[in-house]
């Protein structure tokens, strides 16, 4: 865990403002208030001083002091940890209630989502967390005056009750028993259900608004979040530099993207396109930022006209100095409360304006809409050419894939090392990977919080260890690690599952089962236009056989130094019509997870290349796996795979050997050439 | 191929009339001409005097007589073959445009759909063929002033090149070059391009409605058809018999599923079904019919109520003499003219009324919006009891597949003997397949036209043989035979592919990994809850490991004694939610084409059923193989098999011998003891 900033005394506005006067920072004492109030709400990560660039760029080690003590001073401020489960749970659901019956409505919508439909939200948008404790990552509680529910996911089953009280909530799995289903059973004849419509979509409101329709009632769009009405203590919005991205790791100019971009909108017949993925903007302007956890995403809108030049929407005191002459002259910048107003041009011009289906606010189609613009849902345009890596980006991907790997394989020594003391614990372990990993040349952050799970604890799919929690990693025990690493020229992510001491023959039949579905879809061919969800079953069948599968996607796709998690592909059992295509990164991972015993997982991330054309046959994919990393030989049982499945699992090993040898001081090298020796050796 | 009647000479409507009269029949010669009108619209079939029991139960043969006498006059001046590809296509094509104009617009939607969207349609509504020569079983033509194309899928790439003019249409595959990318090259800025709203679904034409609003245009619903305003020939609706579907065969009364309907209707809070897919309508009352080809659908719509009644909208002149006491107090039959008035009633009453999304009209969601009620698009509350077979029916299915397996061996042993000589060919063979599926029990039609593809033809995809490209079965050849039958006690679909003379090495690399993917779907194992999609790439695996696909489906639903082709339920590439339930039927065909070399296509019908239940494993599913014929050995190559194929293959074949033998002839006994043993031996 990094260490929070010592925290000198504050010496007050009016030392500060002559503080900031001498430095010539273009900040008064207001602002800057303003400015902090944004930090403090925007992650700490691993670079807590970058933030100051904001503030002046030459500083005095006295303006650093007082800056970083006023932020101490303010953060102190802040709400105490919204996963804590209180009392004050319930008074919360109550002051709801009755701001509802103020609004007059009989029930209200709380998604975990903001207004970008991103996996990570900034504290302000925590309303799902703030109101009924639950932290995952995607859920959605339903509010009505005499009953309420949260729903989740199959990897939250565990999570939601621990974190949710079942006096308030009742809880519902949100594929097998979903909202709709709950609303049709609970919402009152001719009910009004309010939502925000800042913080959904048109396609995700539309099984919910049939449900209402159904019950003669009727969705209502909310001018005031209720849930912000009586939320007293909101968090600011998150304000973090936002830099430039240069192009040697992006691999292609921003002007040449915003031109590509602009071409397939005149290819469409459309004007414009409202870009409202950070992710894509990001890609797009070739800039990062720091608002959410573990993503570099800057929080704003943009829209992208058939001409190639871009409006950005975005709070201009988070812009580091230099950035806009980085954009250039076709894009132009203007605060986020000019975003309605561009929308509104828009509609006086009559412009068919496209608005990403999966992230698009409904107050954005409906603006477009009121004010005679013709909003066409479809597709992010950014999506597809993001997610399709160019060589540039390949590269980094393999050169931080290096890094990492020496990382964790480094870890993993250590493990070894040191685990049969039975001293080292979960968050022991985490730490000591991340000290690992800071060493690594370009680290700029963890790219998600580090799952790190002992025995039980690996069962519960997406656990995080605290100290209330935290387990010792025990003899006879699996311990399963998920984690990966933002570097500049690369994102990863990578889980392996060790084995403590002499795993239990089930534990290595599960283990080899599951490795055997990770192979069957890292080694498999597939014509161009397969989806990930055609190839999800190649990962599960080892374990069909005997009965056994797991609740979760089998891999996502992985931005470059962006989101751990990106679309528009996926391999998932979920329907997903888009084609895999050379350059998308995947990831690749099965497991399984047996409850108050032992998980078990996987992972390597995979990037999608084309095979070299032969006559007569179809064009053909293929993965080329881009972890390196060696897969704990200890809980592989040989006589239940096949030849080519121990050939591959040989030949990975050797490839990880060659790859991070030459990198690893002697005692490391020493464990890495023991633990890839082939199977069954 | 059944003989047409003999058709004698017609004395007369005042003969006709006197002998009607006499024989006590309630028509009079007009209804008896507007009956016949039906009769030559609908399919001769397997039974063609079995419309006669609608004139009168006790016919005498001079009555039978003067009615196929006047059927034959009537189906004389019926219009020529439709597929006929001749000059008259381009007066068509100008005719339609003219009066497009007439309608003031600038284009118009021909689908290759009815009101019920079927697969096969009546003459009347083959408007896609009249207009432009293409007679496969979907498509979509777009005709615009300047310009017209046909949108066809994988399966008709090749038949639409010799069907339709290219100088007249362009050809499109529908989803690689969809009509929305077509329309927005094509349709004039601010076009109006009209729809038939019977032929077409709201979810059906929403991507087409989205593209014209892009082009600033709008879709018009057209109250009359164009293309029917200028067919001046066009055929009358069909009318065959409407018959009981005995319980003995169906397994559950109508009452009971009509009271089950109602529950599921009940439980989610609608107060109506509209039940617009003739299959589900024949499902649920235990009727069946005979208005479509190789089907034994009743074309007609009806209303399934919550209270468990039904209200019918059926031509009542097809009613066969009993049928109404067999549909009992609960259901009340009105002819299809009121259909549009009970919708109406609905409208006033403001019920919220299920419209299947698959299969529900435009025209019935506008008609209850207008009238007042709420339309709520959803699935056909019958098609998923329908898909899940009772435990008569699949007893039914095990016996037909026992009846059908005993002709498709006969015949492959007569091809056996036979088809050295060279003088076998496609249509030979379809008729010889033919005799021998009549004589078994409990026989009533074939379930589609048989495709019967010799060398070349077999890689046609949907080829259906004629005496213009007949071709005879030759040495070193793939004879591909798709065929089925149409039982009382169920349906059934085969295909095999057999080599005449020996196969070359290549031929049997691709049998051996197309069976190796039967075999790989057909010995599955999967978790409740695993729809068709997810376990597609099962079947395509080994042909994608050496660069090769095939572009259609690997498997659909099938009815008992209904359609061949029947959801909700498939395995295929295209996504698919519907998760396989015990009892539905689905076929397992896989298939490799050669273009202008060779077919193969190995397929079987399985029945999902429920695993053993097994402590600590999940609740799991497999299939049991329905159809018993032995796979060409010859074509097997065990090399590239693995043990587990092998032993499958066996163990089928040992099955298929043990179930057929008492049942053949010694002759061919003795050609399947040898057909089926082990591979390799």
């Amino acid at each position: 865990m990094n260490q929070p900033l010592q925290a000198p005394h504050y010496d007050g506005d009016a030392a500060m403002a002559a503080l900031l006067k001498s430095t010539g920072s273009g900040l008064d004492i207001n602002k800057l208030r303003y400015l902090v109030a944004g930090v403090v709400s925007a992650p700490r990560g691993e670079r807590p001083k970058d933030w100051m660039g904001l503030v002046a760029t030459d500083r005095s080690p006295a303006l650093e002091l007082q800056l970083a003590a006023l932020e101490a001073e303010m953060a102190a401020g802040r709400p105490a940890e919204l996963a804590a489960r209180g009392p004050d749970r319930a008074d919360r659901l109550a002051a709801l209630r009755k701001e509802l019956d103020r609004q007059k409505l009989d029930g209200f919508l709380v998604p975990r989502a903001d207004e970008f439909q991103g996996e990570y939200v900034p504290p302000r948008a925590e309303r799902l967390a703030w109101l009924t404790g639950f932290t995952g990552s995607a859920g959605l509680a339903l509010v009505l005056a005499a009953r309420a529910a949260v729903f989740i996911d199959g990897r939250y089953i565990l999570q939601v009750r621990d974190e949710v009280d079942g006096a308030l909530y009742d809880y519902r799995h949100i594929t097998d028993a979903p909202p709709e289903a709950w609303l049709v059973q609970h919402l009152p004849e001719g009910g009004r259900l309010g939502y925000d419509p800042w913080l959904h979509t048109a396609d995700g409101l539309s099984a919910i608004r049939e449900a209402v329709e159904r019950r003669g009632g009727r969705l209502v769009a909310c001018d005031r979040n209720p849930v912000d009405a009586v939320w007293a203590d909101q968090p600011a919005a998150p304000i973090a530099p936002v830099v430039a991205h240069p192009v040697q790791y992006a691999g292609r100019e921003a002007a040449e993207k915003r031109a590509g971009v602009g071409a397939e909108l005149e290819k469409a017949g459309l004007d414009a396109a409202v870009i409202s993925q950070p992710a894509s903007l990001a890609w797009l302007l070739n800039i990062r930022g720091a608002d959410v956890p573990r993503t570099p995403l800057p929080l704003g809108f943009a829209l992208a006209h058939r001409d190639g030049t871009v409006e950005l929407f975005m709070e201009p005191l988070k812009l580091a100095p230099g950035i806009e002459t980085h954009l250039g002259n076709g894009v132009s910048v203007s605060p986020p409360s000019e975003f309605g107003r561009a929308l509104e041009r828009l509609g006086s011009e009559h412009r068919k304006v496209l608005v990403d289906r999966s992230s698009g606010a409904l107050w954005i189609v409906e603006r477009l809409k009121s004010a005679g613009a013709t909003p066409v849902p479809g597709e992010d345009p950014c999506a597809l050419p993001k997610a399709c890596k160019n060589e540039t980006e390949l590269s980094g991907m393999r050169n931080a894939h290096r890094r990492d790997g020496v990382a964790v394989t480094r870890f993993l020594a250590w493990l070894d090392a040191h685990v049969g003391k039975g001293e080292v614990d979960e968050l022991a372990a985490v730490e000591k990977l991340a000290q690992f990993r800071r060493m690594g040349e370009l680290f700029r952050d963890f790219s998600f919080d580090t799952i790190s799970g002992a025995g039980p604890n690996g069962a519960i799919v997406h656990y995080r260890s605290s100290p209330r929690t935290n387990r010792k990693l025990q003899q006879g025990e699996l311990f399963l690690l998920d984690s990966g690493a933002q570097y500049l020229d690369g994102t990863t992510d990578i889980t392996r599952t060790v084995a403590i001491g002499t795993p239990t023959p089930e534990m290595r039949d599960r283990f080899t089962r599951v490795l055997k579905g990770h192979i069957a879809l890292g080694a498999a061919k597939f014509p161009r236009g397969t989806s990930g969800s055609q190839l999800d079953a190649l990962a599960r069948r080892a374990l069909w056989e005997v009965g056994l599968d797991y609740d979760h996607g089998t891999g996502h796709g992985v931005g470059s130094y962006l989101a751990v998690h990106e679309g528009p592909h996926r391999i998932s059992k979920v329907p997903n019509r888009v084609a895999l295509l050379p350059g998308m990164i995947v990831s690749n991972e099965p497991g399984y997870y047996k409850t108050g015993a032992y998980g078990i997982r996987v992972e390597n991330l995979v990037a999608v290349r084309a095979e070299p054309a032969v006559e007569g046959s179809l064009p053909m994919l293929s993965f080329e796996t881009l972890t390196l990393v060696p897969i704990d030989r200890r809980l592989v049982e040989p006589k239940i795979m096949s030849a080519e499945e121990i050939a591959w699992l040989d030949a990975y090993h050797q490839r990880v050997r060659e790859s991070l040898t030459p990198l690893l001081d002697a005692p490391t090298a020493t464990w890495l050439a023991q633990a890839t020796q082939p199977a069954g050796a």
